[in-house]
C-alpha cells in the first residue's frame, strides 16, 4: 500500500502525473493525494515514470512528488474529516483486504 | 508520527487549517501535506480543532482532511522526487529520532 502526493505547478505536468497514478491503479483520495497498492514491479515502473516527469522542462524547483509506503497500522487508524470520496467505502474495502 | 493532508476550497478556511497544523508542530512537506509528531493529547486537541473547521459554513461538501498515523516503516522507505522542502534534512532527522 502506498500514498503518493504531489505539488506540481504546471497543469499539463500535473495531469500527466495524475494519469500515471490512476493508470497504475491508485485511487484519488484528495486532489493531489492518491492511495493504492503497488507490487514491487509496479512500484519501480511508476517511480520511473514519475521520475521522468520530474526531469521535464516544465518541472519547477518547488515541485515535488512524495512516495510513502504505508503500513497496515496507518490504514487501521486513519481518520477522514468531511465527506470522503464517493467510492471511499469501496476503496477502503479494497485497501483492507489487500496484503501489504 | 502523522501525515495530515487537506482539500479545502475556501482560502481562509484552508489558512485556518494550515495555521493549526503548524501551531501543533507539524512540518509542511507539500502545499497541502503536513507531517510531524503528535502525542495522544495533542492528536485529540488538533483533531477537535480540525473537526470544528469542518463544521464551519464555508466548508464545502467536497472538502476533506485526511489524518494518517504513520509507522516507522513509512519513514524508512519514503522517497521524494524533486526538491524537498528547504528544511527537509532537519525535518527528516527530527522524524527519525522521534519515537512513534
Amino acid at each position: 500500500m502506498h500514498l503518493i502526493s504531489y505539488d506540481i505547478q504546471h497543469d499539463r505536468l500535473r495531469l500527466k502525473a495524475a494519469k500515471a497514478l490512476i493508470r497504475f491503479g491508485l485511487y484519488r483520495v484528495q486532489y493531489s493525494v492518491f492511495m493504492g497498492t503497488l507490487d514491487l514491479g509496479a512500484q519501480k515502473d511508476l517511480q520511473k515514470e514519475l521520475d521522468a516527469i520530474s526531469q521535464l522542462p516544465q518541472w519547477t524547483p518547488s515541485d515535488s512528488i512524495l512516495i510513502l509506503p504505508l503500513h497496515q497500522y496507518s490504514l487501521n487508524h486513519q481518520i477522514t474529516l468531511g465527506n470522503p470520496p464517493e467510492d471511499w467505502d469501496m476503496i477502503q474495502q479494497n485497501l483492507h483486504t489487500l496484503v501489504l
